[in-house]
């Protein structure tokens, strides 16, 4: 189970996070080791052909991320991506768009992590993008 | 010089993409195969140390990069892109966040692109991002 | 189950891939969108410390990768990648590496694709190399 | 200009690279921050249609970004790839292969490099491979 001081550490980081606001995302699930994030598609974070913009869809898969590699760091660390790569593999067409990262390879130094995001429609998940990428520790 | 109705097309695809207006960024120049976008950085979109978000960085760095791969497509093509990473140099500190977008390869079937992302504070420019990626064509 | 034409096409275009021999690399298992490449560490492979050199990880995976893509395709198609991106997770040292390719997104214009690349010890695996990346089918 | 002992450092940390040697890799040019490798294109390093490799062309891009890394590293350091991507721009068709690395943005705790590959033929380059990745000091 996770330390409630990693889950209220993450909460209030999140809730640091203005674009998170912005984007009208929130945090829906914290393991340790596993994040989810979900944001509704809305008429304001569209691209311009009326699908879920690719900014949002690695705003989330990044956070959701690096948020599962905050997850297993020590309570007086921070969390940097110091590169993401994102793969677009469908539209991002539904209610909503749902990242769920996790970590492959946890790490004194770098952190290895992964992403799938997620497009829902009617409870139906669809794949839309797979993200890769490298967190690092940051002693506040 | 870039085809009049190549800039159009181009301003009105940044037109429809809400996701744009939402994180305030705007189209500063548009050359056959080098497109700038610029946001400030605002209080609405932060990461929870107070500098711009990567989400916004990512945005602005992927859009100013597909603009520039559009520039060179034909007028009934649409682009997408269909992979994109991004490496995080420095915090994003300052007034304004400046993507440049090139194409690095062109092609029939992909476009390779590349995008420095900077932070400008009093006119002094600092490299924070290094985006390279694919851009697929696609006839409408 | 694997068409016997199409498992005869990686064969052979397998046994054309001279680096493959010079590498000392043999196909191990054939399925559709899954497909085995192993390599004994020799010392003509290393790098600067011993281990298993990043290239040969490099070829292992992107070729097992490369291979499951080719497996979901029409007889008359071929394969090239066009980008790749390595995570080393840990060292090569081990008796051989054992290349894990599998298509994450069949597409009729580009396949999404990943391996992952294992050190092997007394039977023992350790998972020491993550790659993902972007397949073509090429019509010959 | 390099301080005669990082080159000599370099030189020997290439020599003792095995699969350089099996690959007939060698170092052309050693700058601070930026290192050259080529390899003739033989008939050992060719992939099925009998073009260089995509393995061939990793390795030596991978090589000279490793080598432009630790060029500007402490004498007691030694340098490890933690993640690299790869573009392969046009086929590697020609006499031999060139890749020219160098340093995008020196740290303390990362490096991130870039390399360009070309392929030789009657002395006119053309331009086959980009490579952006990211290096890591460790202390011996």
């Amino acid at each position: 189970m996770l330390d409630p001081k990693i889950d209220a550490k993450i909460q209030t980081s999140f809730g640091k996070q203005s674009l998170m606001a912005t984007l009208g995302a929130r945090l829906v699930k914290i393991n340790a080791g596993a994040v989810e994030i979900e944001a509704a598609i809305t008429p304001r974070t569209l691209q311009q052909q009326g699908f879920a913009h690719a900014g949002l869809t690695f705003a989330l898969g990044d956070s959701a991320a690096g948020y599962s590699a905050l997850s297993l760091m020590a309570l007086d660390q921070e969390v940097l991506t110091t590169e993401m790569k994102i793969h677009l593999l469908a539209p991002g067409a539904g209610e909503k768009l749902l990242a769920r990262g996790r970590v492959i390879k946890p790490g004194r130094r770098l952190v290895i992590v992964q992403s799938d995001v997620f497009a829902v429609q009617d409870g139906k998940e669809r794949h839309i993008a797979l993200l890769t990428g490298t967190m690092m520790p940051v002693t506040i």
